[in-house]
This record gives structure tokens, sequence and C-alpha cells, in this order.
């Protein structure tokens, strides 16, 4: 069992939906660094439901409590724990659930894994709101990464049938991945943004879910971060992503494009500009042998579609092993892509600056 | 830096394409458990080049001297340590290229990580070769989970634009995943093999390469295996399936499909058969918050088309910092998915041979 | 940096002297594991200052509150945190301290370590308050391995010149290391004790400390428990009771006496009890490469004598540079042992279940 | 089961004592570091068996064969792997003991561990043979140390009853430390090494065996290596000495002479020298709070006599689970505590390595 991401650095996640209290310890953080926490704040404030009509009226605390690591605002060089109070919770929401596990939820899976003591109310442990800790997490990672050149930006690019623009994988800019996650709806084209929530809105009133694509680039990351085989970005980073709920796909560059062309389009090639090592084109998304080559680290997630939806479903009492329709009340995201997008930014960032540490580490001194 | 595998099971890669040996020292394999030499050897030679048209003609040793860990060959309890010599390597094919980085291949970012002191020749510690001692050792692990009824299988879903079959999601059967493995050409449908070995062969005619998708089925998982969060199935795999160095993309059950779909589509509805709980479909490839569901565990890994290619390609010197052309000789695959299959079928094991360890150290006893 | 326990179970600890809050995250407790609250608080209060004319009459909050991890008292899978606020901490006695480190604490090294950014107050996160946590984890580890049979115990084997007799090798038993827990002050003879005392009064009136020997007895491990090499379990309870800050020795069996010995005395005979194989002296302190062969587990640790002082000593001021005599006000335990019992039990503890944890996972099933 | 020493520097043990080959991977020594070939060869003699009288006359092959990380003498960044091939191996000496283990050696425990599957010939996994590749590996590290100013060596602090000076613990030079190593019987005093000697042979002439003390300084260490709580020094260090197979004590500075010490004579003034932090006397043994204060790290090491002598002993037959005498042959060691001394200076170099790339990792940058 293990909550934790553990490379350089060490992050133990804990808490259940409706348990007392979420939260995070980071390990590791190098002292010294200064955590902006309105940037913060704001920064979770855009992973937090009830922002907007697509996503779930549900309020959510999304306050940080942190105990520890932080003195005077600065990484004090102990590990930082922030814990998220858990308000709001209406478990009577879940009672009915407790032996009718819902259809693509966890529910079912932590019934066996943890042989019926599993923690039931709101998904438990198993929660979407447990990527509140790793925004958290991640956020403070994105200022260190900030202050060192590097910016992690994503965006939604596409939503159901509805289909955005990419980064430009060779000219991306830090100002260019940084400006979705500015406006309300994570998008590059707005005329697409308000597609997307037309989909939306109209899976909704069906009384169903639909998923997307987060399109995330690294813009900034110097040449030969990341390490051989198990540990390159590309192992670091589907480890993480794969944590957030909804992931059901990761993939680096063209990704599973790259498996319909050929050699000779896939090679980025080199050429010098400025003194520098550079590639004419992206299709590797940054990331050869697991390392970096300097051009903007780029990738991709599917979302599926949110699992909790109002239509009616089948399912099976697990008490009685009798089949049993379902039907979910409480208040959910019809798309939950939208607010997963600055969770797949910390995501990226944790492991970006976990390679950072590492590339320290292995330097000749 | 870390090319270990490191779960409840311990793996430690090790090795350059052209120094004396690679190899593998597999820590915490359970003492007791017998190793068909014979079925391993077989299990390897799938992976071995020089087998057939599409591959390269280079011969390799794949026969393992086992060191340790074996007594009888049975497993004893202490570390297996397998080493594979290297023999019939060119390092003069290699020579030239020492400063000039072959695009798509590692050869960049290896010089600016190990600032210049790596191993360049073959690729060095970033060959493909290197799965050979992943495959051995995936190799036993697969062995081991088929005692208990696990079967692990793969094939190849497309190569280029030629499309196979994929598994049946729902009622894929042991059998059905072992058999694309026992023949010449990994795929389901031997006619849609036939085209992608076409395929392949004009690529290779014209100096290009191809990439493909390998469909990977585990049938017999009991539900509960895995961990939340960071241990989660999709988690454990896809960090040692982006080990192979031409995965790009990682995808469970529907995966990227999963994204343009509905909740009340994905939604794997629940059931009653045999006083067990089962899914009416599988669209979540038998993972549900990282832990398995009782059904087939199935995922999707993209492969790039190999770097090495004949075509003449752009590159820059990295001694004399100016562009230069590059023209790669030796002898290369024109497309590596077929070799691929079982690096992906040892990797899937491993995965689940650690996720099985955990699971009986968490079970209350 | 790593304020975590990895093993099979997982325990990040956070938390600086003076801060909002101190706590543990435990990951991979197994789910369906009772906490009795009240043996956990009384096994705690052990620890807990301000219990005797021998400790510092400083108060703290050793009552945890546990955010997660619980559900009705029983381990639910999920992480189990628990965090402990701090209250009644005077910083002010710290104030003059910033610049003018303590001889014997880590003030100093934590400058170093961590560029003068460390939290100094109270030692921050080097502060013998960490123990409260792991004394928590400990202690719900403690009850785990009581319930299957395993009784862990320690007692003051000396403090100062004063000797107490140590726990039969062979033949002691659950309740024997039990007993010394139970009373006020943790002895095997109450008039050994008593002497203890008096030995601590008259350091305290002198404004010196003392030092101190904890033995400690777990009884009715099985043999096979513990990992070859690095993961013996003289390597995990070493690894984990070095983490008690004031330990800076650990022995097994007959340790350095070991040393003045003959292989003849050292090595302890077999011989057939019952159908079970036993031995009849127990030198090795139960454990043979690394492994429990059966035998009561027996080690020893040296306790310094507390750092803070109230003689006037000789520091330096780390702004100016200069020599300075440093007076240390707050409120201090002239002897920490006797509080060191209890965590000393609670690493154990910790290091045991891991290492039944692995027990379970290494079986052949 | 980990034979690894998993810190940011990862290490792999493996084989058997009369396997085919014993070795070692380890992953992430930094690039661009020589190897001294000659010297690491002569340093690995000093653990060699059959060098004097009063060890073994059993040879061992300790020529590493280098199989990858190498290039050309220099570290190439991948992970580096020797193998020692085994020769002159005898295990007709050991067949009558496979159902009656010998006392005091890990013999029964590894049979109930690995359930009867252990390899059993020479000790198996458990062999002192295995610190053959801990030395190697550490004597790669303590290349690299000296190279930046640090020097670790050792010495026989004791022998049975025979006792030599200890190390200067404030003013011990980098000369000093390793002047014992350059010396036959690794000594300070040759007066009493003659009459350790002397001692040793005594015992080997009664059949029986000798224990001994190693005491290790580790001199040019700067001040805020390691980490806090279970990343300090100590718990590294002692985590690695207890693999080696005799150790059953380890403690740091004044050790176990602190608990019947007082805090005014323990705490080490601090003072100014030179504009640098400097301490009066080091009864820390240089390390406080887990973290290095700029002193020389001291510690010593248990060993415990060679449980292998040619004394009678009780033992058990485990097939018939009945009393049986047992008398070894073979040719073994008297006091294994002379071959101990590299091996302590090893482990301690593979701690110090691993925290001065930590440190790295932890500077800002």
């Amino acid at each position: 069992m293990s909550s934790m991401y553990l490379g350089n650095l060490k992050i133990s996640l804990f808490g259940q939906s409706h348990g007392k209290g979420i939260g995070v310890v980071i390990d590791g953080l190098p002292a010294g660094e200064k955590v902006d926490m309105d940037a913060l704040q704001a920064f979770m404030q855009r992973r937090a439901p009830g922002n907007s009509d697509v996503s779930t009226p549900r309020k959510e605390s999304d306050v940080p409590n942190i105990l520890s690591g932080l003195t005077d605002g600065v990484t004090c060089g102990a590990p930082l724990c922030a814990v998220f109070e858990n308000t709001n919770t209406r478990s009577s929401d879940y009672d009915r659930l407790k032996n009718v596990p819902r259809p693509g939820h966890a529910d079912y899976t932590a019934q066996v894994k943890f042989c019926g003591f599993q923690d039931a109310a709101g998904g438990g442990h198993f929660s979407g709101r447990l990527t509140a800790p790793l925004t958290f997490a991640g956020g403070i990672c994105k200022q260190i990464l900030e202050r060192r050149g590097i910016a992690v930006g994503a965006h939604l690019l596409s939503v159901g049938n509805v289909r955005d623009a990419g980064f430009d994988p060779v000219s991306v800019t830090a100002k260019q991945v940084l400006l979705p996650g500015s406006k309300p709806f994570p998008v590059l084209s707005d005329e697409a943004g308000e597609q997307m929530r037309e989909s939306i809105l109209r899976a909704k009133a069906m009384g169903d879910s639909l998923g997307g694509i987060i399109e995330c680039a690294c813009v900034g990351v110097p040449a030969g971060w990341g390490d051989p085989m198990l540990d390159g970005m590309e192992n670091r980073l589907s480890r993480i992503l794969f944590a957030i709920p909804a992931v059901k796909g990761v993939a680096f560059g063209d990704g599973f494009e790259a498996a319909v062309s050929a050699g000779s389009v896939q090679n980025d090639a080199y050429y010098i500009e400025e003194s520098a090592v550079k590639c004419r084109t992206n299709h590797a998304g940054g990331i050869l042998g697991g390392i970096t080559n300097g051009m903007p680290v780029l990738f991709r997630c599917a979302i599926k579609p949110t699992p909790s939806i109002a239509l009616r479903q089948e399912s099976v009492n697990l008490a009685s092993m009798e089949c049993e329709m379902l039907e979910i009340g409480g208040r959910h995201d019809p798309c939950i892509a939208p607010r997963a997008v600055p969770v797949v930014e910390a995501a990226a960032s944790i492991a970006l600056l976990d390679a950072w540490m590492g590339e320290k580490m292995y330097k000749k001194a």
C-alpha cells in the first residue's frame, strides 16, 4: 500500500472524502524556498468545485492548514504538512451505497482490497477530493520551478467530441502555457471552450457525463533531466498522473499517433541555434530515453467521463449478492476534465521538481 | 538515477549495449518457485533479433548465465542474478556517431545527462538490448503467475496503418491471450499479420521505419490487487512499460477513446454470475481506483517507429557545434513492435507479481 | 531528506517543536485492525513529560487528533494520519538561542543543513517532541503484534552508574517484558529504580544531566522474520532506533560484550523441545543472519545525557562568529532515558510489524 | 526481502557462497569518476582470506569482473556491475550440515525463512563471502570521497581482551586513519597488534574463536551531511554496518559510555578557529541530530567471535528433529575482526557517499 510518491522528493497523501480531514506531507523540499500563499490558493481554486455551471455546486473547503515546514512563509527544510478539513459532507447521500457499489467508481474494488473495512462514504480514500492535497503539493513545486524559469501549463485539448487546437510543440512559450489557467475555462480557443461547455451542459441535462483530453506543456526544462529506464521522465510523470482518479491514458509527444507514423517523420532533426542544440520538430515531446532534450515537455492525459451520473444504473448488492438498480443522488461534475487541468499541472510539477533534485545530485562536484 | 524497479519485488537492470555484458538482479522472488528454463528461453527467443525478415539480421546472445538465486532450477530465496554476454557487437558502426547524435535516440540526452562520460557505443545503457534482461525477469514472473491461474499475453493491435482486431475485453480467455505469442508473428488474425509484414518490408525498402500498437491482456487476475493512488495497477504498469525504450503512450481499457465517450457507456455495470460479482462490459480495462475488479486487465502501448533508419538525416556535431548530415549504418529493425510484444508481457508480469506480493502482505492474518 | 520509515510499512513524521502541530502518517496498516484508544493513550502517557519529579514539568498535549485511516476505531486500509497540536510552547525561551547553538543539540547542524532557514525554536524538527508521533505509530503496531501473541517491552537497564538486572534472555515471558511499563518508573527492581531516581535528582540539583541504557525484549516472535543483509532485523531496528534523538548506540544480544567473548560461548546451542527447535542460551539476541530464530529478540540502546543542562556552557555566536557563553533556561529532563523507554518499544514494534508484513509477502501461496 | 542499500545511491548485492558467482550492482554513481583498479584491488585484498596465519587458509577469487558502468576506467553513469566468480569451493565440507544447522550461523534461520529451499552450501546468501562485493562497492565510494578530501579509515580497537588505543576523536588526521589499513595487521600500536595475534592463535589452537571491536573514523566530512530522523548519518551507517554478518553492536562517539556520563561532559563545547565553528571535544562522534557537525565522524562496531569453531557443538537434525552433535570441518577464521576492518570502511564510505549525494540535492540552486 502506498499513497506515497517516493522519489528524491517524497510525498505522502492521506484522508478519506468524508473523514475529519485530508492532507499531505511533503518531505524533501529544499529549505529557503518562499511559498506565495495567494498564488497557491488561486492555483488550488482552479481545482475547487462550485466555480461554474459545468462543475458540481458542492462546496469544499480547499484552504490548507499548514502545520509544519514553513517559517514566515519560507520552507525551513522540515517536512511540510498541510491539512484540509472536510466540511459540507453529506454522508446520507452515500448511506445506501455502502453495499451497492457505483459502477465506474472504486467502491467495489476498495471493498475487496480492504476486506470490507474500507471507509465507503464519498469514495473514501479513492475520492477525487484527494486531488486537493496533490494539487497543493504540486502548486508549491510549480512555484519553485517558475523561479528557475520553468513554466508548467495545461489546457483542455478536447471535451467529448469538441476539440481545441494544441500547443505548438516547438515554439510554445511560458506565457502561452500559463494562459489557459488564467481563464475561467482552461482552453486555448474560447470559442472551442464555449462549445465544450455546451456539450457538458447537454450531457448534464441528460443525466450523463463526458470525458476529455488534457494537454500539458513544460517550457524551459533544460536538457538532461530524468534518469534511464525506470526513472525516466515518462516513468515519473505517468506514475503520478495515473494517481489522478479519472486518468486512463498518458501519452508523450505524438503518443499513439506515433504508432501510425514513420521514423523519418518522428525523428526530430537536430540543428544549432545560438550555440545551442535544438530540434526542428518535437514529435518526441521533449523526452528521449526518458531524459529531457531541451525541447518543451509535452504530454496528454485521457480523462474518462465522471462515473457519477444521474441515470439509473445496474449494480449489485454485495450483502445479498443480488442485482440491484442504482440511482446516484448527490451533486457531481458532469465532466471532471476542466477541474483536472490544474491537477495535471501539479502532478507534472512534482515529477519535474523530483527530476531537478536528481539532476543536482548526479552532477559531479 | 535508477534503472531499478522498486516495489515489493525489486529488480536492478544493468549493462551497456557494447559492454562486456548486460543483466539483471531480481531481489524478492519467493523461494521454492520452479523456473522452467526451456519455456523461459523460448519466451526470450520471441524478443531476440534475427528471427525473421522483418527484424534486424543482427544476432545477439540471449542465453542467460544465472549466477545466483536458483538451486536445482528452483528459487532459493536469495537474489537471482542473470548475465547476458555481449557478443557480435560491431562498435565501428557507431564510432563516427560519438559526436553526432542519432535523431530519435537517447544519444544526445545521455551525453548531457552524463556530462560526456556516457558509453555511446550502440546506445550504451539506453539500448533496446536492455530489454533482454527485463524480458528474462518478466518471464520468470510470468511462470509464477501462470501457476496461479493468471495468463498474460499480448499481440500487435496495429502496425503503421494496418489494424488487427483486439481481444474481447469481457470474455477473452487464457488460451486466447497466449495464442499470438505462440505464432512466428504475434497477431490474432494472420491475414492482418501478413499485411503488417508487408507494410514493414515496404518501409524497410524505403530506408524508413514504422510504429505500432501492442495490446496486452491479463486474464485470471482476482479482484483486489493493486493499491490506492501512487501504487495502483495503472501506476505500476505504466511506470515499467515506459522503461521499454520505444513506448510513447500507455492506455488502460478504452484509454483515449474513453475521452470521447459518455459515463453511461463507460461505467461497467455489475451483475452476479455464479455467486461472483462480474461486469457486463470492460471499458475500465479491469481496473478501478487503481485496483483490479476481477475482469481482464487490458491495456495498450504505443510503440514509436524505430529511430534507426537508413535515410539521410540532419544532426549536429557536438564537438564542433555545427550541423552535420548523418547516415546510420548497422542493421536495424524496420519496426520494433513485433519484438516488443514479449517485452510488454514481461513488464506486465513484473507489475502483477509485485501486486500479488502486496496483496498477500496486506491481508489480515 | 527523509523523516520517513520506508519498509513494507511506510511512516512519515512531520512537525517542529514550536510549530502549529506535529504528527504522523502511517501508510500500509492492514485494514480491519482495531485500535484501542485508551490503551494507546496510556502508552503515550508513559512518554509524556510532566509525569514525575525526574522529568520536565513542561506540559505537552499528547492527545492525537486522528484525521484519517480509522472508521469506528478500526483501520480502514487508508493511510492513518494523527496530528498533535503544539500548546504550551514558550518560544521566548529560545529566542536568544537562535544564533547561539546549544552544545549537544542539533541547533548548529540544522543551521548548516538548512542554510540558515531552519526553524530553530525548541529544536524545530529535531526536537525530542517528534518522538510523540513515533510513539503513537509504534503504539498501534504494538497492539497489532500483541493480538498475534507478540509482546514488546523495555526497561531501564541503567541510569548513570546505577544498574538494574536485565531480562532473562532465554526464559523471559510476555508478562515480564510488559511489567516495567506498567510501573511509574520503568524498571525491573524497584530498589534499583529508587537509586536511579536519586541519581537523577542529584544531577538535576547540580544543573547537570545523566544518560542511561534501555533494554528491550520482544517475546513471541516466530523464527524466520527479517531479511538478508540490508533488511535484517538488526538493520531495521537500528535504523529506526537511531531516529530517537538521544540514542548513540544499539547492540543486539551480548552486543559489545560478544567482542570479548569466545565462539564456544556465543554460539547458542540448538536442542529440541516439544517438537520445536530451541536454543539453550541467547547470546545472539534472537537474531542470526538478520533473521529471527524464535528466541526472544533482545537489544539495548545507549541514551546520552540530556544536552539541555542548567550549567553555563561555552558556545559561539553564528552571526558574529565569536565565542559566547550560554545558559539554557526552559524546563528540561535531567535524564531522558525513563521517558525514552516507551519510544524504544514503539520503534521496535514498528520494525517488527514491518517484518511481519514482509514475512506474509514472501511466503509461497 | 532486500539485499539492497536503497538511498540516493542504490546498491544490489547478490550471490551465494558456493554458487556460480557473487556480485554487486551500483546504481547512481556520478559519471566521470575514475576508478583506480590497482588501489581497489589492494583494498579488497585486505578483506581477502588466506593472507596470514590468523585468517583462514582458504583462497577465494576476489578479482572483480566488471561487466558495466565503466568506460576506460571511468564511470559512465550507467549502473556498475561487478561479478566475482566462486572458485575453490569445497561443498562436501557442508554436505552433512544441510540438516544440522551450525550454531551461531544463519543456517537454521535461512531454512525457516526460505521454507527449506535455501542454498545451504557454505552459508549460501548469508555467507561472509558476500562482504566481497560490499567491499568492492565501498572501495569505489572511498576513492570518490578521497578525491574530495574525505578519508575513511578503521582499525582493530580490541580483539578478545587485548585493547589498542583509539583514534584521537578531535585531532585525528587523514594520514592517521589510513595508516592501520596500510599495515599487514590493521592496528594503531603494533605491540597491541602482536598481542591480538597471539590471542587469536591461542583461541585457534583451542578450536575456539574470538571477537573484537573495530573503530572507524571519517576525517574531512563537512558539517551538514545527513538528514533528520530516519536518514541521519547514524541511521544510514548502522543500517549498512549491520549488513556485515558478525556485527552485533554499533555505537557513535562515546556510545555506550555516554550512558554512564553527564551532560556537562558529553556536550561538546563550540568555539571559533580560523573563522570556522569547531568543537573542543568530540563525544558525539561528529554527529548531532543525525547530521555531521564538521568534527571527525567516529563509531565502533562489535564483531562477534566467528561461529565456525572446531570444538564439538550441540545442534539438532532438522529432518529427524532429534538432537545431534556437530563438528565443523573446513577452514575458518579464528577471528574475523581483522578481515572485517576494510569491510567497515567500505560500509562507511557507501553511507557517506550517499549523504554527499543528498547534500548536493538539497542545496538551493
